[in-house]
């Protein structure tokens, strides 16, 4: 099922939900305790405007990382509800914005991005979050069907 | 054919030999020029007693990293030319020296090992360090032949 073929309101879709907990989960001093669902989605939904206002110069800051680590996370739970597989998520950011995000179970990379100015990490609308991260979610769980004993070795 | 059948010093086996180029490689400095292969190994070999003498409290320090990722690549280099795939190499450590190695063409993991205390990555000898270079190289070229196809993907 995709985002546009389901009736529930768009922030109660299963992929954003699953950020939204990957983010309060990271929530240790319980900041987002009263913030609704939106509120909390809302920094990974930048307009081109706000991207290019971005400094692409240097480390990618930590707020940031948690995000993306949040996005792969989201994807990694729900591939290991669909498919009972261990998923494991890792982020490799150079100090300029370069590098890796996979996720792995067993000897299966189920998703493989290469990051790029990953300090603008973020999408231009809800509607865009939600899509990628299903595409994302899909395409690995089809890899995790279709190569399970690779993931099993 | 391992560390042991074959008739070559020990310095002129091919894990080793890709080890002293990978870290040749990162000499941009050109310290290394007039050294001899046994002296650029050498920071690679640590006794039980020196490892101990290493803290792993914070960070695993820049020169350490570079000798990790050396090793990586010299075991992905080797895949490469025994396979014709591309492989690319990710070391993730945090500051407390936990981290992911991880060697991947395509879709399939062919290294994948967990590190732990990295502040003190070293063999205890230049025997233990090529026999664990060529294991890891051999399970490696197993695992490509097995499932190429992942790695074509």
């Amino acid at each position: 099922m995709t985002v546009t073929e389901t009736n529930l309101p768009l922030i109660q879709t299963p992929f954003l939900q699953e950020i939204v907990r990957q983010i309060r989960a990271q929530d240790s001093l319980g900041v987002y305790r009263s913030w609704s669902d939106e509120l909390i989605i809302k920094p990974l939904i930048l307009s081109k405007e706000q991207k290019r206002k971005i400094s692409v110069e240097g480390d990618v800051d930590p707020v940031t990382q948690l995000r993306i680590t949040a996005f792969y996370r989201a994807i990694a739970t729900l591939v290991e509800q669909q498919t009972g597989l261990i998923c494991q998520v890792v982020i490799n950011l150079s100090h300029e914005g370069f590098g890796w995000a996979l996720v792995f179970s067993g000897r299966l990379l189920v998703v493989s991005k290469t990051l790029r100015d990953a300090q603008r990490f973020g999408f231009e609308s809800m509607e865009k979050l939600a899509a990628e991260g299903e595409k994302l979610t899909n395409s690995a769980v089809e890899l995790a069907k279709r190569y399970r004993e690779v993931a099993e070795v």
